[in-house]
C-alpha cells in the first residue's frame, strides 16, 4: 500500500509499504478515509524523537473505515465508520478504569516512534493496524464531518482539555499562547466553554488574523504583557494556555497569568528541568498543570458538541490534499504557511 | 415626582408622587435612567400579589445615579451609576454570609406589594430608595450598557441561574419551557455556557422566531415532545427548564426530561401542591430543583461575559420609551406582542 | 443445588434447584461464599414485586468465587474472587459509557423478579448466574472482608450516592430519615465524607442506639422536627436522606431541609403521584433528588475507602447464618431485631 | 501593657509597649485571651522576613474580646467574643470579593515584619489592634473552644486549605510532607474530608507519634518513597501536601506523586527559582498548587466541621503558658519538642 514515510531529518516521502494485519485478538485494520498531519509529526520528521528510522510509516490523525476485526473484538464492528484516539489504551487497567488513558500501562502512540511507548506504525497510509480497537476507537455518527472527527482525535482533544483543565470558568479572562492548530482550537474551546474575553498570542500575522477572525484578540508576543495588562486592570489573566512547548513559553505563561490564576501547559517539553519562579508562585497561589489529550475520555462530549452544532472544530482546515500531496503538504505547514492540513488516500 | 402606579386590575396610570427620602442609615436614593418591566409586573397589575393597592409604585428593575447615601453606605458612593438587584439584602446575615441572598432575613422586594416580604416602593419612577445600597447596588462600569446592567437585575440573573442550578455540562441537551424574556435570556445563556442542542417551547410564534434567530431550536409545544424524542434517539433532554410557572409547565418539564435528568424551575408558583410523578421521578433517578436569580451573587460573573462581548443580552429588548407610555407598553406585554420594555424617564 | 426461594407471600424455604449455567458468551457462573438479606427481599417475599412465582430463587447481594465464564468473559477469569453489583450492565450502551449504570437497556436484578427488567435468577444459592460479567462484576481483593464487599454491592453503594447526589460538603448538617441498613449506610457516608452533624430519625430503639453508639445523632420521629430546628438556628438541614421510601417519608423529609436544602430519596417509591409542595419548594429553591445506588460505578471508589481503613461498613451486620436458617434470618429482619443478615453456604 | 517583643536574632522577651488605639475608622481593639506561637513566629525571630526591630510586638493568632471600635465598623461590636485572621483584609476590594482576600491590595500581616505588606503590630500582648475589624474578625461562638478559634487563624486554615486545593476526594491516598502544627492539621483535615490512607512524612519521632495516634501512617523521610510505593502498588500518591517549605521538600512531594497527581505546596518559600522537573511534569500531567490559608474564607466551614464534633484541631495545642512564659516556650517550639503553644495573658 501507499503511505507517507520518514526519509530523512525534514523529510517524507510516499511510497509502497506492506499492508498491516492483525496482531492480537484485539486489533482491528481500518482503510484510512482522512489522515491529519500535525504539529507533533514536524518534530517526528525533524528528527526530535527516537525510534524513527527511515521507511517507518508516521501520522496519528485518522478516520476511516474498519476491514477487519480480531476476535476479540466486539463494540467495534466490520464496515464501522470508525474515529480515532492518537494513542491507544487497554481500556482494562486501573488507568483506563479511572478515564486516565493517558497513563495506561498499554499506550502506544501512532506513528511517533519510541517516544510515547512501544513504537507502532503510523496512520498516513492507505491502512493501519490499530490496538484495542474496541477502546481506542469510536464510532462516527454521520451527522459528525469525517475532518472534525480525525481533529477529536488529537488536536482538538488537546486544545479542549487545556480549558477543561484550568476549570474555566463563565466569564474569565483566558490567555492562550501559541497559535497553531492546538492553540487556535484551544481559543476556540475557550469560547464555547463561556470564555470572557480570549486573547491568543503569536508572532505569525495570518495566524492572529484567524484568530481574530473567529473571534479571539489577537496580539503580537511583544505586545501580549501590556494588553494583558490593560484588559485587566493590570491582574493578568485567570487561565493561561501554553500551546507551544519549551521553557520560554512557561516562563511566558506564568507571566502573564494574575495571582491565583491556572496555567496549563498543553504544549510538548523535551527538557528535563525547568527554573520554576517558585518565589512568586507561592505568594500569589499559583496553580500549574500539564494535560494531554485524551480523545478516548472527550469523545462523547466533543461529538455532542460538534452534531449540535455548537462548535465545529474544520474551521482550522486550510490545506487539503491526497497521500501524494504530503511531502508539499509537510513544507507548508513547517512554514507556517498552513494551520492544518488533512489528506485523503 | 412621576411615577408608574396601579390604578386597578390590569391598569397602571403615571401619577405625581412624593419623591422618596433617606429612612435608615444604610439606604441610598437613586435618580433611575432606565426602569424595566418584567413578567412579574403583570401580574402584579393583574391583582396576583397580596399588598398592592391603588397608588403604589411598581416595577424592580433599574439602573441610575446614587444621589444620597445614608451615612452607613460605604462602597457606594454619591454620585455613581449603579444596576440593582431586584430585591434587598442585608449582607451581614448567616444566610447572606453564604451569599444566599435571596434568603436574607431583611429581604424586600421593589414594587411587588407583600408577595416577597414587606412592603417596598417600586422602581419605574424619577427615584427609588434602595435600602442595604452597599449590597442590592453595584457599580455600573461604563463599558456594560445601561439596559445590560437592567437585565442582570432580574430577568437575565434568573435565565442564567437555571443553567447553573442544572449543573449545564458542555454539550448537553437542553430545553427551555417558555419564550418570554427570561425564557429567551436561559436559552441564551445555555448557548453562553456551552449547551450543545437548545430547544426551546413557546406557542407563541414570533417568541419563536426570535429564539430561532438567537440560534435555538424553537418549537410549539405541541410538537416538542416528539422533536425532543427525535433529536436524542428517544432519551429526553439532560436539562429542562421551567420558565412558565405552574403545575402544567412543570408536568411538561418533567416529562421532556430524560432518566437521571435536571428540571430547574424558575418560573412562579402560587399552587400550594402539585402531583409530582414520583415513580418515574424514582425509577428515573431525576433532580428537580426550584431556583431564583441573585443578581448580587451573580453580578461579577455577568457583568464580565458582557463587558467582554460573549453574552449581548440586551437583543431581548423590543421595546422602548418613556415613564409616561407605560400604560402602552404595559399593554403590549400583556398581549405577548413584545418581550422586554425598557423606559427612560 | 440449595437455594432460598420463595414460598408464599412472608415466607421463604430453603430447597433444591437445578444449577445455572451458561447462557451468554459475556455470563459467569459464580459460587456464592457470601449472601446478603436486604430489606428489598423482604418486599419480594410479601409478594410486592411483580413476577415472583414459587420456587424463585431470591437475593441479589453475594460475593464469591468465578467457576465458569463464558467465552466473551475477557477482565474476570476462572477462580477469581469476586463482588458483584445488584444489578447487571452491559458495558457498551450510551448509558453504561456514561457510568449510568442503572439506565442500561440490559439491566436486570437478581432475584427480585420482573420489577426492574427481564427476571433473574437469586443469588441466595449455592451458585448464581451473572451476566456480563466483566461489568457487573468486580475482583474483591484480599484486603477487603467479604462482607464489606457483599454490602458495597447494594447497601453500602445505596448510602453512599445518598451523600454524593446531595453534594454534601464538610460541615453540612445532614439528617436522615429511617435506620435500616441503607439508612445507617448513609449516615456513615455522611461522617465519612466530612459531614458536621449527622441526625438519624428512626422509631426503633435498638437502631437508634446503634445509630448513636457510631457517632450519629439519633431522635426518634416524634422530636426530630424540634430537634433539627434547635440544632440549625431554627434553619433545618442542608442535606436530608429519605432511607424509608413512601410518599411520607418524603413529605417529612421535605419538612426537615432548609431553604436551599437538598432532599435526596433512596427509599423505593411504589406510588405513581406524591402531593409535593411546589409552593414551598419555590420559595425556599429547593432540590430534589432521586438516587439509586450503583455498585459498578462506585466500585472503586468505595473500595479504596474500605481498604484504607477509612470507612468499615461491616460495622451493620449484625445477623450470620448459614442458607439453611434463610427462613429464621428473614423472620428477624422482618421484625426489625436486626439490621443485616448474611448467610455462608 | 505587656507584651512579647523580638529582642535579638534568635531570641524574644516580654516589655512593656504602649497600648494599641484606634487609628482608621473600620478598626477594632481586642484584648487578647489567647495568643498562638506559630513556627511562622520561628521564622520571624530568627531574623529572616525583613522590617522587624527590636522592640517590635510578634504573633498573629489570636481570640479575644472587643473592647474598642472605630465609628465604621458594623458586624463586630464592642464586648463581642471574636476571633481573628492572621492577615488583614478590606472587604471591598475587587479580590475580597472574589474570596481571594489574601490577595486583598489592603493586606498587613500581624507582627511578621514587611514581609507580607505594611508592617502591624503582633497579638502575642494584652490588646492588639486589628484592622478592617468587620472582616479580620468574626465572631467566636460559644460551642466553639477558643484554642480551635485560635487555630482557625492561621495553621488550621492552612492544613485545611492544602486538602481543598487538592480537590481531595473520597478514598485518595492522601501524603503529607512535614509533621509540624501545620502538616498534622492538614493530615487531620485530610481524614475529615473522607481520604483514604494519609501518609505523614517526618524526622522527628516524637511528631511521628502524634500522627500515629492521630490515625495517620507516619514514616521517616527516608523510608517514605519506598512505603508510598508498596502502599500504591508502586502509582505514588494521588495528593500530596508539601508542608515544611524550600526547594528540597518541592522535589521531594513531586517524586511521591502519582501520574496526573496533585501537589499543594503550604510550606513558605524564600528562594526564587526551582529547579522544576518539568520533563516528568509533562509526560504524567502533573499538577502543582500553592495555596495559602484564608481564615475569613474558610472562618465558616471550619466553625461548623469543629462545632458539630466532627473536628477537633486543639489537639494539636501541647504547650499551654502564659505571656510571661513566651521565651521558654519559643525555645520549646525551636527544639521541636512541641507541636503548638498557646499563651493567656
Amino acid at each position: 500500500m501507499r503511505a507517507v514515510v520518514y526519509k530523512s531529518p525534514g523529510h517524507v516521502e510516499v511510497s509502497d509499504v506492506p499492508e498491516p494485519h492483525i496482531v492480537e485478538a484485539t486489533d482491528a485494520i481500518v482503510k484510512v478515509t482522512h489522515a491529519g498531519i500535525c504539529g507533533t509529526d514536524l518534530h517526528v520528521v525533524k528528527g526530535d524523537f527516537a525510534g524513527i528510522t527511515p521507511g517507518a510509516v508516521v501520522g496519528h490523525e485518522f478516520v476511516g473505515e474498519v476491514v477487519e476485526v480480531g476476535r476479540a473484538v466486539h463494540r467495534i464492528r466490520l464496515g464501522d465508520k470508525v474515529m480515532s484516539s492518537d494513542f491507544t489504551a487497554c481500556g482494562q487497567c486501573r488507568w483506563c478504569d479511572r478515564a486516565e488513558h493517558w497513563q495506561c500501562t498499554e499506550r502506544a502512540f501512532f506513528g511517533t516512534g519510541t517516544a510515547f511507548g512501544p513504537s507502532l506504525s503510523g496512520a498516513q497510509a492507505e491502512y493501519v493496524r490499530v490496538p484495542f480497537a474496541d477502546q481506542t476507537l469510536g464510532q462516527l455518527p454521520e451527522q459528525c464531518a469525517p475532518e472534525a472527527a480525525l481533529l477529536m482525535g488529537d488536536n482538538l482533544a488537546t486544545g479542549w482539555v487545556a480549558i477543561e483543565r484550568a476549570s474555566t470558568q463563565a466569564g474569565d479572562f483566558v490567555v492562550v499562547i501559541g497559535g497553531g492548530a492546538v492553540g487556535q482550537l484551544a481559543a476556540l474551546s475557550a469560547q464555547v466553554a463561556g470564555a470572557g474575553i480570549v486573547v491568543l498570542v503569536e508572532p505569525n500575522e495570518t495566524r492572529r488574523a484567524f484568530a481574530t477572525a473567529q473571534g479571539s484578540v489577537a496580539v503580537h508576543p511583544d505586545d501580549a504583557a501590556a494588553l494583558v495588562r490593560k484588559l485587566t486592570d493590570g491582574d493578568g489573566a485567570e487561565v493561561v494556555v501554553e500551546a507551544v512547548g519549551g521553557n520560554g513559553p512557561l516562563d511566558f505563561a506564568m507571566s502573564l497569568a494574575r495571582a491565583r490564576g491556572r496555567v496549563v501547559s498543553v504544549g510538548a517539553h523535551v527538557a528535563e528541568s525547568w527554573a520554576f519562579p517558585v518565589g512568586r508562585a507561592f505568594k500569589d497561589e499559583m496553580t500549574l498543570s500539564f494535560a494531554i489529550g485524551d480523545s478516548i475520555r472527550l469523545r462523547r462530549k466533543l461529538l455532542r458538541l460538534i452534531t449540535s452544532g455548537a462548535f465545529d472544530p474544520t474551521v482550522v482546515v486550510d490545506a487539503r490534499g491526497r497521500l501524494a500531496d504530503a511531502p508539499a503538504l509537510y513544507e507548508l505547514l513547517a512554514k507556517q504557511q498552513r494551520l492544518k492540513a488533512v489528506m485523503t488516500p
